[in-house]
């Protein structure tokens, strides 16, 4: 099994798996040339070859330990027919956002799949090309996540939309919460099917809720989520994480919702994370501020303090820790920079 | 005593006192009036009389326990030589942003309190004019976020700049931080010596570091300042309220820092917060979009749970609680919600 899958099961391994959020992405020539073919970003995810092309990218530069699907969380709101497009320099908007309670009981949930048809496509297509033994994420938005993208119409400053919704109409805010996470169930059990060797769940925006409306409107549906996972496939484990931003007050309640492994933001310390749960497997959590801005000799350092903070946390054994960042990759980045960080973590970890 | 001193002295209080940040500002009427009267931003901040009015404004409508100073913390950078003005619609800009270490060097930090002699006139102006036994808060920026803004020149997304300085010559950085220091020492001891009854520090934007970096580059300097503040003026004790936001994680390290209370944001689960330290005085939480687009049902409900938990936390009493937002007031905020939920924190923490 990879190391990847190993560590996220919690097996021993001989180094610390890396992979980055975003690793595919605008950082590198390679994809924006491809990006700049497509002519834009939602005909380049539509499009299961360049998909599939621009997942592999990064696996050719770097020895990463996984490849990550090349997609946007967008896609579902998008299928359930809100119209997705992307405007230059302002980031995704929605051609039908959802202006009244109204427009919740008109989202379109069937045939669900076959509109997310060239998501699985691309999947079948990576995992035909990606060398034995390199595992391959699939992710989905979580339901929150999506329903402030689906009630904001885009990007937001203060979540006014949603965080409306959520006190003045708490069910017409849950009814749309349920149909979004019965529609990211089918999803990734579909993204499971198509060959995905683990799933991670991206609940970008539930850090701008208070602690009591993360436990009613957001962590609920990631956990219902996870209990409808397939767990197995084709004889394998298929293992989870989910990741709120911003979520590091509250790990101890999501480490409670049935998955194996918990994303982390830079913000909080990795040893601090660990004593939540001894079992817990985590993910991160280097700030890609560091690896856009830093020289080499600060990654190491950022780098090392990550690894060895694990370390004492967990009794001196690298288990259970898959390295990343706290967040995406900015596209400032420098690709010899992520090249760098790879290989020291690999080195460092590997000699610990 | 006041309520609101005696509060933050962990005292016995008959009720719970509530002031809220930004509470002289753009959702009042009249606070537009004078601020288009004064034609700029800066011209109302320099103005000790105009100054002094939108102080005492929202005082003439609200049963509020405090006054706090209406300024601004970029009053310093600009005393400091870096040219402050406001963009419509973008926010805070310098003339002079710091380009190069060498621009460090050459901060004026000469005359610096005479350069703010505005801000003291304008205390002079609302003690004198304040209803006797309402306590009036003086504030200023944390050194780190107003190092932010100097080297950002501005609002800030990912904070490349100021992350840049501290990864690769943290030298300079900690020169900065320093000269910045010392400013808000004289600064704030000038406030006190002009007759505000409060300090606080508003570290806006330590929350973007990671744990470790807050420990560098931003704790150790609230410290600072926080142990040579005068502590006593005209035989009264002057306490201190820091503010992280986004900090809720390091709480137990801001608390050692000689402060009287720790402000938080609304992320954080109040009762979670008194865990830290039973002797901590506490100042939020409420969420400033609850107060902007919820109805009152929803205000009423919030602000007593944030009561309530704090009550349950602190043994059944609700000394050493000081109410406010997480954050300050937005401008789409409705004037008469902010009446009704100032009238609801004094009526259930008196029945409490």
């Amino acid at each position: 099994m990879s190391t990847l899958i190993n560590s996220l099961l919690n097996k021993p391994i001989t180094h610390t798996p890396i992979w980055l959020m975003r690793q595919a992405g605008r950082y590198l020539p390679e994809y924006r040339q491809i990006r700049n073919k497509a002519g834009s970003f939602m005909s380049l995810c539509t499009n299961p070859e360049l998909a599939c092309e621009v997942t592999l990218q990064p696996l050719r530069r770097f020895n990463l330990d996984a490849a990550i699907l090349f997609s946007d969380i967008l896609v579902i709101p998008d299928a359930m027919g809100l119209g997705l497009h992307f405007v230059e320099n302002e980031g995704p908007k929605f051609t039908n956002p959802i202006q009244t309670v109204y427009d919740i009981d008109n989202l379109q949930t069937a045939d669900i799949l076959s509109k997310l048809d060239y998501v699985f496509k691309a999947i079948h297509n990576v995992k035909a090309e990606l060398k034995v033994g390199t595992p391959l994420i699939g992710f989905s938005g979580s339901p929150f996540t999506l329903a402030c993208y689906m009630l904001e119409g885009g990007s937001s400053k203060n979540y006014l939309t949603i965080k409306k919704l959520l006190l003045n109409n708490p069910e017409a805010c849950h009814k749309l919460l349920n149909k979004i996470t019965d529609v990211v169930i089918l999803y990734l059990n579909a993204q499971i099917e198509a060959g995905v060797d683990a799933v991670m769940l991206f609940d970008s925006w539930g850090g701008v809720l208070t602690e009591n409306a993360y436990l009613e409107f957001s962590l609920p549906y990631l956990q219902k989520i996870l209990n409808s996972l397939k767990k197995e496939h084709q004889n394998k484990t298929i293992p989870s994480i989910v990741f709120t931003k911003g979520g590091g007050l509250w790990l101890e309640h999501i480490a409670k919702a049935n998955t194996n492994a918990l994303g982390l933001d830079w913000t909080i310390d990795i040893a601090k994370a660990k004593l939540v749960s001894k079992d817990m497997v985590l993910q991160g959590n280097l700030d890609p501020v560091i690896l856009a801005v830093g020289d080499k000799a600060a990654i190491k350092k950022e780098a090392t303090r990550i690894l060895t903070s694990y370390l004492d946390a967990n009794d001196g054994n690298i288990s259970g820790h898959v390295f990343n960042l706290g967040h995406g990759v900015l596209p400032i980045t420098n690709p010899d920079h992520v090249a760098y960080l790879v290989d020291t973590v690999h080195e460092i970890s590997n000699r610990m």
